[in-house]
């Protein structure tokens, strides 16, 4: 529609239905995006490039519907869906939306896969130190799946088990790039780190108590990791983990 | 050596000169890298990959010289050489150590170039908001292109004059890889996330006072970056950013 | 009557029915507020000359109710009321004092117009950077309103998507004072006031999970602001920017 | 020169010499400024409106010096130029440059008026709370003045001696905007701003020791102000207070 | 108890029943408190020498009705019963053990009067900055009166009003030691304590949103007070603050 | 299972059925346990070695249930079994499993005893400073004697009456270690440490409001102990504390 | 001055040659303090009572000497001079204005004592708990004495080695106050506040290092001590621990 | 003497020279330390048990020998002399004292070896993560060597190159207690515990930069390590984590 807009009235000129003047003068009143710069928005592109996405938190289970409903209408789309931090009843409210909704009630993702193509280059493998951080690790693993990723995981390999992570290296050199997520200490993508050559994202998690301060022990843990090929994302995001695995992935 | 020590076992065993008893006590003695784990350590490989790195902060002119004589020795070995966090009389005994020793005295970087081999697929491009954030950038930029990328940078265009961001969009679209280095409020990687479609390193550095509490405000603006293709190395890691982008443009 | 107590002393010397000395007794004695010193409160004349105003968290429905109605009760007085931090049992509860009380559900806002001369002399556009943080827009926009500014809106314009802001800077353009309320990173401000010559109120909001810190992220990005006509007040607090933004816009 | 670099494209393609589709591909690669979106830098303008600024710390004399004479090289400017966190060394240079140059030792400002003109519409007055705060308002006070406003100030006026504020509220009382500048518990601005009617800028200061935590303390005491018309900026921004001062005293 | 058995042993050392040294041997192994160091525990005695306490926070109704049921069934014990952070639930209960318990709702202290004689040899003023502020004045009041003291209040004098608490400096004059209670930015006891010459013991309160941090900035305000007679305890203890308050009444 | 699948690779050498390549390729990737590494995992063994331990937290009833009925299934284990941070409901689950099960309200610990034996050498010592401090300390003498080891408790001791602590010495002195947990101040450990010759578990607790932000006053003020003999757990890690007690407690 | 200002304005008034309403406005534009409220300076009153106080920090030697001649040139004054946070060059320029000066350099107190008189009522005593806690404890212990009371000190009683603390308890009998200095973990104040019935002013000092955060850890300590008759100052601050204790003392 | 005293009365009570009562005044009156009580300070007798110390930051090069000198000269002590955080100078001062002592530049300790007898059961280990921590690890590792342990260590085994860890882990077999000394994310003590079977005691340095925070990301990580063998000492601590290995290894 934009680049549209700006040759209609290049043509006008063109056809001196406009004075340059007049043309001018249109064009630098056409609202920022119609000047094509909606591919400025390459952020919005590549999310959509990959899936839509709602973050159901704060949102009524019939709103998260309506959105879907709205997703799913527009013409010439088949990307897939995907709803973080939703709940049952929003589960339940989205099955009126798409028979094909699928609920993981571990990590409160919905996802609604409609094109089961594979577009990452790479196997994304997510890694994770201990079974309360699976909630976590699981929305970085559908988010990295829905968005075309072929995922792998490796769970409960915390480092005070070192030998459960080793036993493993073999699937930690099939990824390309790894989500590694962890709580308490937040050790492990230091250790994962040193023992692959591919970019680590560390996902802190808030679990723990007392002097984990809600995942900030985790966080400054892994900020600070002293193996060269790990960078951090925030607390619990492992959605956003699983986007910059993905961008990433499709280089 | 090690295959060769295990195999070694072996054909003792297969000569019945040790009985698979005493094979199997052999075995589970030895040192854990001759099993050929060394290739465990792909983390230094990695890096070695790219190239010697030598931390200078903490260490005397004498120490680091005798380091980067010792890598310098190595035979077969032409990787160019890093030094980190140095300054003036660290680089005056690095002369001595090699002619070819360049010092950046902004970000206190030498650099030994050795092999001017490209071998990262795209280009890095070391964004910076602005002056005072230029000693970081620089290190980033140096460390990125002396492990064997090419680079670009643009510098001074913090959020408070986004026309001279936009201004410079062709070159952030050439990036494969962006690291963003910004002080006091850390906003640029959110600005720029949202202009590009890959992956953005952001560097928080310790530039400002009072409230920005030595780059506090800057990491955790990085860590709640609304763009959802950013991640986040610590406070002033240029070097570390740099390590994290290789390692993403030679996938 | 302070004034007059004070003329009723010296009248009363004037005629000599107190000695000096008996009058710079009593006058030593006065109750301080007597000396015409009412004046002194500025802060609460400032706020009445805008608006009453109730903040309801923390108080019952009926206590408010019952504040309402004496609000509408004084004499003289036409002054718009304004209720912060309600919910729908307080407004039902406020409906019994007046039927012209309007809820504001999102904001938490009841206003009661009794008056709707304006008395700032320009615009006061309230901007804000994700839909979350609309809770705390509304509830500066509602104040600013009932305070008697012309009041503008600009929502969702994040700086992830800088186009989106960059495509409606005539709407800043019109701004007398900018009210900027951002919950995350908190960039929003910083991008704003430099596209601006005015001054720019910033808000930040507790919107945000794990190092968001509940609004600290976006409050330190806002105090190390890089640009030079911004000024920050206290996480979520909407009304108060609207105070100082209606100050403001009376000058 | 941007308007008329499109204006001749369109009458290229008016002339035909240019295809719509060619215009269109040029259109789109012009650089952002060319748009004539040079006018979106409001925030330098508005600086550049007040005066020309540099801020010595981290720069060299010599850097001082030459920054400040390509200032008053410019042809046709006769802005003041301001130069803060300045000491005598650099004052020394900027001698120099310019024989009109004053420092003010304690603030560590130094100033060359060129222009003497009053452009702010009221009187900005600085209010301080201890003698050790004295820099930072001096610093307000020298922006202020340097940026075209009529400035007063009123120091040592802290709270724990009450009737010292209170003996001058006439001066409070010729304010059109208030900068209070305090360290310790910050609690200055909340006794100002309850005083006045117009708006007061509070300016955090690192002055204590143990628990004020290097201005922190002043700083939430001063965010969470129980005065409505009080906004806040960084600690020891006495400059950036200043800036929106003058932003308020021009509208 | 302790002296008898230390003066039974000396006297069957007198009366040569036991050795010296087995009496040595007897003496070092009593427990320690038989040495009458019972008087150690001043702590004790000084909080009983004022009132019996219940701290009910984390007790079941029940449990505190027993203890209060002990304490009154003590022989020769005619202090007053203080119970605080008690709810209906709990007060309902403690009727139960005694008709004379009052319970004052808003602070959530219960008080069983039987004893009204006046201990403390001045008067304990308790200043509170806002209406919220009251829960935590009203628990100093009401522990500062049921330990035996003279209590007066001043309520609602915050320091943006500050002819309000200039108006009422007799009440303050009256005082022997002031408690000062303020949440927010916790300014008012340096305004108080410039205002008296007696001892301010400042208490923070939680009350605040945002950048009050649960308190802290009131907290840090006061341990930053520019008034050299002010001191603190922790953010809402009412009744420690009027625990020192008596103490010091009674000097 | 692993000795085994090692030992028959290498008889298959003997006997000529593989060749040393093929056996080389074979141990290579053989999973990393089965090298017999299984008892690279003494932390789970030691664990083990004491009691079978389950979390509760964040686990449902029937859960909890499972997975002890499946410890106490296995074969030849007589272990205890411990679990922790449980509630009456999983109580009620877990009886179903076991009618041995003891539920302890106070600290929300579930015992299973099925072994009486004690492997520790001496005492652990349970000191705690106030009643409310005595939930984790329960947590901690009954994970130490479930785990082998002989438990004396030391309770409400605290600080401020240390007539009490020191009338109990001769059971400090009982001790072969000691675990110490206190809330507010976390002072108890320096004083018992000074008291005594053998280490001190020091375990801060939550007890406490206002500026013991959830024990992080206490577990400041342990970590500052001036007592050299005293080294520190998690804030609540009653569990932790038990666990290193007994490691030490069988050296 | 004052008073005889206002009996001026009344015997004009009186004689005729006022107007009332002449002497009205000339009553209300009168410097505030000449209305007689001067004595509303009870706080300067109070230290003036004690002592003339120079803070040296942040002045110069020359400065501060001018300070101290014009506080011994004033008339009718015979109060002693303290001069706090001075070193050796100070001292030396002291000297210059009073033969009497002494230096105390541990504290880096001087002390000009004119007056020996003793007005407060008891004795001050100040403990103190390791040797690097002297600094701070010889600061109050000298402002004490200098300000009018009889002290005592206990030096090097930490609480782990209790039994040198309790050694000593009949000097903590003798205080009338007591001031409690101690860095680290601070629990010396909880101790001492169990042992005795007068009050305890604790002042944590920023000795220790690592988590001792500065004096951080200790605060917290005594701002959570379970002894409810201490209360808290700031960090360091012997002198203003001091001025407390001596205001107390009068009482 | 103490003992005497108490016995010499018990006498006198024997010889009637003391009625019981005088007897029982003059007990109650002994000094504290006088009842033989200097057993209660094991503190002191336990580091005495292994070594004299002196902690020599603070004190002048001659304090330092003349402490030492007194311990050297103490008739009967053969115990091996300590000396923490020193320098050269104070090494060439303290040489005056003894010829015997050597310094250990690198942790900053002066040994002073009179007494080579191993009192420690078993060997402690001291394992480390980078080169930058090996100060601190040389602190304990001397510590624990001069109280009377056998010693071993292992350095630059940080998580990272896990591998290097493994390929000794017979040394770490045979700890019968283990210092784990670690900066940054301090994530060596959660691996090592989990390895073994023995206690670690943790150190975390203030190695590294940006969100270390001096230690504080070390500290918190060890806190909430995953190996519940792990407790932890102040950051930088090497001297306390070999205070308690000592202890425990005497065990």
């Amino acid at each position: 529609m934009d680049k549209r807009e700006l040759l209609k009235i290049l043509e006008e000129v063109k056809a001196a239905k406009l004075s340059p003047e007049q043309a001018l003068h249109r064009v630098k009143h056409l609202p920022f995006e119609d000047l094509d710069f909606a591919k400025v928005d390459h952020h919005r592109a590549m999310r959509q490039g990959f899936a839509e996405v709602v973050f159901a938190k704060g949102k009524t289970p019939g709103q998260v519907r309506d959105i879907v409903r709205a997703m799913l209408a527009k013409k010439g789309s088949k990307h897939n869906v995907l709803i973080t931090r939703a709940d049952a009843k929003t589960f339940a409210a989205v099955k009126g939306a798409s028979k094909a909704a699928k609920f993981h009630s571990l990590s409160g993702v919905i996802a609604i896969e409609r094109n089961g193509e594979i577009t990452g280059k790479g196997t994304i493998v997510v890694v994770s130190a201990g079974t309360s951080d699976i909630p976590v690790a699981e929305e970085a693993l559908l988010t990295a799946r829905t968005m075309g990723n072929r995922v792998e995981h490796l769970y409960d390999v915390g480092v005070a088990g070192i030998h459960r992570l080793l036993g493993h290296k073999e699937k930690l050199a099939q990824a390309r790039v790894i989500i590694c997520v962890a709580g308490m200490e937040g050790a492990l993508p230091s250790v994962v780190g040193g023992l692959v050559g591919v970019p680590v994202i560390a996902v802190p998690t808030s679990v723990g108590y007392g002097a984990s301060f809600g995942g900030v022990a985790a966080l400054l843990g892994m900020l600070n990791s002293c193996a060269s090929n790990v960078t951090v994302v925030n607390i619990d995001n492992g959605f956003g983990a699983a986007c910059v695995a993905s961008c990433i992935n499709r280089l």
